[in-house]
């Protein structure tokens, strides 16, 4: 386990120094840099060592069968995984004779510095050969927030008290040899070599450059990579490029005097097609080289540095009197903007392009906890995430139809659109990806106003997404309409009647499908959809069946939930968890034993179907029964526990989500970073603390503190303007950054915001006592 | 499909002429002979053309990989499958210089009879070559049921019109190569060359001997098989021994003159063993053989007879005035003595020993479908069943541990004890077939009084499955004894709370269980029983939960089925069944739709849980929703039809179940017959319209014939007596042939049976209208 400690407490870096050779696969991925298009792991120049190679392109991956013992119609039979594509980080230096590797002779000092507001990261290392040739190698590592298909190295490598024969081979790697995955379920399935090559290009000389063309096996998938150098050193200096068929290669040989170094600037270009031809990559790639390479190093540093300014100029929040929170909430949204800047009309997977894990899938978190956090700070990134959802629309109504339902059925899980999920009672019968899509269309819609967005892509999303729930549900006899059947967001449940949270999402699609389609009447009906189809959208929300247990008063998960026998807590000891790992799905599902919030996290994303009272009792009755054996938890339960005035128990929570990664709490950040929980923590200070609930109209927050936090700021994008919001112990202040006068709620009272600043008192709140948790799965506790 | 009349009308024989080669993997299935120890499809001698090759031994088995995209905790990872052992059925016979193959040259006669007093399978085959040699063979075949280890074959050749030279080659083979299996996932998987050749031998001279030994590559199991001949013929004739890895040949050539023969009797022994040497497998099969000749064929032929004589005079049934359901009813009774006679300790498999379907699992069919035929016919094999059940409660106890569960928990489909189901709500959560094992252990002791069997047996699997309820189930807060998220009888549900059926056996299972444990203290003192975990059972059974739909005063199969839309059936084409291949379980699972007889399955078996008028409605409810995708449900429907008045439907319903393979109904009996729905047959007769209900004391009919059926009659073994009843149209007759008096019930009223037959009168039944099937799922209709 990472220590949360472990990068240093800096505002706006993360540093980690000495290298921790024990947790190279977690900060791998911990200090990986991507722009939604390409990623880079936080891999050493030299390659070794490593925990996991990876470079990853954003929807490049390759097909593998789905096997069954005993397969059923509709199981899906072809997965999809990502996969490490070819390799430019690789700078290899021998130094005298000795290779440097860090495992040999001796690193004098050792520090990588991952530069939030600069984008980079930064290498520093002092190290002596075993035959006492020292060297100082600097690097700086980028990949482009500005050109989509650029990453750059500028390094550097000096000797330090004598003379040194340098010899530096820059290459692009395909195919690397990857380690083996354990047997956890959860882990990637790792694909040996995955790429057939198709061409190698070399041109020599001073600007050496090479690109190297593959497809993938099975997928069909054409990858070009290419690098090109702008190399300086000593007078004794031979540069040599030279190309194979999985390898790139330049080489650099040079005298290096004391005071003299080696120089290089090394452009990465990266571009592939399903569709492209050859040349047409090949030409890709060098013009994109041919960009950057005119743009410059310094110029491409200034570019992302301006970017990532604007970014947080509306997004950054500000946490007084805890720098680690101040840290990692930063962190967060770093990766989240990392995941989503140039994504571009592609998905956002769970790990983004940091690393392998649910072999680089999306699922309903990128909608339901990353989306969130983009649609307040980065909206048109949201935007073209959804614009994705609608291209693989023609699979996701395929997959409706193969279920023999009305509509679209999109994947629980996928990289092109294609169901691949391989258990369907946690995989297909988790519908409410669905209601998580069109949830996060009208989000996106309440936020930022965009009609182009609203007649192209949202009708269409929420039209089909309300045919499959008319189609999915039914009513009953008392005309209850009800759906039978499907997995909820607790994965400890599944195939369940009436799932609250479900029922819920499914009746704000409907509605909002249905309020739409009478907006936009004539794209509706070139859609196909009647007044009769959304008026039986309309009733179906109408007569939404959401159960309620009047005898304990609270809501069932699902229907029969509360009459379940509790999980033996008591008899279950630490190391059984995660519970899934150690027992049978069979017990799970018919026990009252919750993996993440469910009915919570209805209660935040659909605040408006429940009394406040009825909140205080629903998280009084499931917190003792969360064992949060997913990251997915943390940040719903710190909303609501703020909300409720658990105001303690939430900065716990808040916690839990922040150091998810930083400080590896599930123990599988070596296969990447847990974008939800990244993300949750910004959703748990500010939905939390801040007390913004999604799509009000106007804008509304509840702001509340802890004890422990002196003050909270944060902005937002909003209808065309920033806010900033700043949350003290008994009072917040609003304020316009920019943009036009609005109004907002705050605490259910209404008042315009302008350019004045504003201030408001903040309600005293009476909580409970604070709910227990499961024996053992108290909130991580910081160390 | 095989035409129902294919086989001839007559009510002892089945007799095929000519041959078909379209329907031939049927045949072999019909015509398989079986001991319940080794299997012999119905393979021509010659051993081209086939279906499928197959000779089985019970258990058997290979292991193989059950993979999973998926896996989850508890997914067993290994599977078991039959598979085809050395073939020694093999005479393959050169007809001057061409191979006889009926697909070549001119058949001019070919007849097949199976008959079923003697036990036999006759062949009986005139064919000319095409060079217009003409032959006439006949071959006999049988599996003794009374030396175990022994299968023998009487082959005789003879020229027709002019002398041949004739070469017989009589053949050991292993590792045949197999047909390939469809994607059809109840098709068993194939194997190859699952045998590993350990030895070969080879006695030469005219009574010449084969051995082969091998072995199974995963599972370790050591296979002897041999072959020994007697042989005439005329006196230029030859005979050669000869024998290699995976072959043991004995060639005969000889020239024939006309009027002449060349006549063999091959003696067949095999011996198998996890656990004995080589040297001793060898010597078990070399001193089978020599008993075998020393026996010789005519008295083996007797022996055969014989051991049927005694078993029909137990256990025929007579069917007056439909000579195809007579036919039907005795060749279902056959093929349940041929899987069970000398199993001894081991399984019956759901195919017995005629094909690899359900890779020669044994399921919960055996205890519910197949013993009760036993039970009253053949009771010594059902105690050798259960005692097999009793050896493999190590491997249940271990599955029930790592379930989380007291007890045992059997396995829902296995060959050596272990789980191998590779799709867990269909399998590991069908907890009903513990009861079904505790059922058949109570029925057993009932018909049968046993009291080594009570105390050695009985009270151990009645206590671990009690165990394994009482861990299952819990108290709600209104005391009731739950049983949640289990899948009872109908696969077309599948993890569903309190499944009725389920619930009430689990009743009758921890019922019985205190009442045992209650009468045999010391016993149950030795297995830890203390009167408080009696006392636990009782109180479980006695709060049992059985939902009831009051609005609509049915039973729901569980809870809240009632209230799932109806399976849209108007909109299901007939080309759309069986529905699991054409729907996702997901589907399935969440509508009223039903697979096969489940809670009308608990109406038969525990009758006493149900009123008169909720059998009348219940059924009336049901009827619309059952597809029969199963073959396991005819028989219980034609019960409960019977029971509630609705005689001509009960007795469609007889012809499906009786006609399942030899008219091929589900398209799959090359795989195999059906044994349970070949016990239904008996069943819908016995249990249907002669009204046998379980284990009631005395022992009770109501029987009651359609108007079709002039009259029926059974015996059956009770209690030591052997009884005859006989049903007529408005009487019926009682008969005692053998043994003590006894109290028996007609319609509700005891009376004593003894010498004197006794004759009762049957009182009308009032019935409703004829409930309607799922448009196309008629009961199988007649050709």
């Amino acid at each position: 386990m990472i220590r949360q400690s472990a990068y240093g407490v800096d505002p706006w870096l993360l540093r980690e120094t000495p290298l921790k050779l024990d947790v190279l696969a977690q900060s791998e991925s911990i200090f990986a840099l991507s722009n939604g298009h390409i990623g880079l792991r936080g891999n050493l120049d030299e390659g070794d060592p490593h925990g996991l190679p990876g470079t990853y392109l954003n929807s490049v991956y390759e097909v593998r069968p789905l096997p069954y013992a005993e397969a059923g119609y509709g199981f899906p039979e072809d997965g999809q995984t990502v996969i490490n594509v070819t390799n430019g980080k690789l700078i290899r230096l021998l130094v005298n004779d000795e290779p440097l590797d860090i495992r040999y002779g001796t690193v004098n000092s050792h520090e990588r510095v991952l530069d939030l507001r600069a984008g980079t990261l930064t290498r520093k290392l002092d190290w002596s050969s075993p035959a006492g040739a020292r060297v100082r190698v600097t690097s700086v590592r980028m990949v482009s927030l500005t050109q989509r298909a650029i990453a750059a190295i500028n390094y550097t490598v000096e000797p330090v008290d004598q003379p040194l024969r340098l010899v530096l081979q820059s290459e692009l790697a395909a195919n690397e040899e990857l380690p083996r995955g354990g047997k956890d379920p959860r882990i990637a399935a790792v694909l040996d070599a995955p790429l057939v090559s198709e061409e190698h290009q070399t041109l020599d000389g001073a600007r050496s450059r090479v690109v190297l063309v593959h497809k993938t096996r099975v997928s069909g998938l054409r990858i070009a990579a290419g690098m090109s150098h702008e190399i300086t050193g000593p007078e004794r200096m031979r540069i040599g490029t030279e190309s194979f068929a999985d390898l790139g290669r330049t080489t650099i040989a040079a005298e290096v005097p004391v005071g003299g170094q080696v120089h290089i600037v090394k452009y990465l270009g990266y571009g592939w097609s399903s569709q492209r031809s050859k040349p047409a990559l090949v030409d890709q790639v060098c013009a994109a080289l041919a960009a950057a390479q005119l743009t410059g190093w310094d110029k491409l540093l200034a570019e992302q540095r301006e970017y990532l300014d604007e970014f947080w100029d509306g997004a950054d929040v500000e946490v007084a009197g805890d720098a680690e929170i101040q840290q990692a909430v930063r962190f967060g949204l770093f990766h989240i903007l990392q995941s989503a800047a140039r994504a571009e009309f592609r998905p956002i997977a769970a790990k983004g392009l940091t690393g392998t894990g649910y072999d680089g899938h999306t699922f309903w978190d990128t909608e339901m906890y990353v989306l969130p956090v983009l649609t307040y700070t980065h909206p048109s990134a949201v935007a073209d995430v959804l614009r994705w959802r609608q291209m693989v629309l023609p699979e996701a109504r395929q997959r409706a139809a193969d279920l023999g339902l009305a509509g679209a059925a999109f994947p629980w899980r996928t990289i092109r659109g294609q169901e691949c999920s391989g258990y369907w009672p946690a995989g297909t019968a988790a519908f409410h990806i669905n209601a998580a899509i069109a949830y996060a269309v009208t989000r996106y819609l309440s936020v930022t106003p965009d009609s182009a967005f609203e007649s192209e892509v949202a009708l269409e999303l929420l039209v089909e997404t309300a045919r499959l729930w008319r189609s999915l549900g039914q009513h009953d006899a008392a005309g209850n309409f009800r759906i039978e059947g499907v997995t909820g967001p607790d994965e400890y449940s599944a195939v369940k009647d009436n799932n609250v949270y479900t029922n819920l999402m499914a009746q704000h699609n409907l509605a909002c499908a249905a309020d739409l389609v009478e907006k936009l009447p004539t794209k509706a009906q070139e859609l196909g959809v009647t007044s009769e189809e959304a008026a039986s959208w309309r009733d179906a929300a109408a007569s939404m069946y959401i159960p309620y247990d009047s005898r304990l008063g609270v809501h069932p998960q699902h229907e029969g939930f509360t009459n379940y026998a509790r999980w033996d807590f008591a008899a279950t000891p630490p190391d059984k968890y995660p519970l899934l790992l150690h027992f049978p799905y069979f017990q799970l599902y018919r026990k009252q034993v919750v993996k993440q919030a469910d009915l919570i996290f209805a209660m935040q994303v659909r605040g408006d179907a429940f009394t406040f009272e009825e909140k205080v009792r629903n998280f009084a009755y499931y917190e003792p029964l969360t064992v949060r054996d997913s990251s997915l938890s943390a940040c719903t339960q710190a909303v609501i526990a703020a909300e409720v005035g658990q105001l303690d128990l939430a900065y716990d929570y808040l916690a839990e989500a922040a150091f998810m990664d930083l400080a590896d709490v599930e123990h599988n950040t070596a296969d990447g970073v847990h974008m939800a929980s990244l993300a949750g923590a910004w959703t748990a200070l500010v939905g939390g603390f801040g007390g913004l609930r999604g799509h009000l109209d106007p804008i509304s927050f509840a702001p509340r503190l802890p004890d422990s936090m002196s003050s909270l700021a944060f902005r937002l994008r909003y209808r065309g303007r920033k806010i900033r919001v700043m949350v003290k112990a008994r009072e917040a202040h609003y304020q316009l950054i920019d943009g036009d006068p609005l109004p907002v709620v705050h605490h259910g009272e209404e008042f315009m915001l302008d350019s004045e600043p504003v201030v408001r008192k903040i309600p005293p709140v009476k909580a409970g006592p604070r709910p227990a948790q499961p024996p053992g799965r108290e909130p991580y506790k910081r160390v």
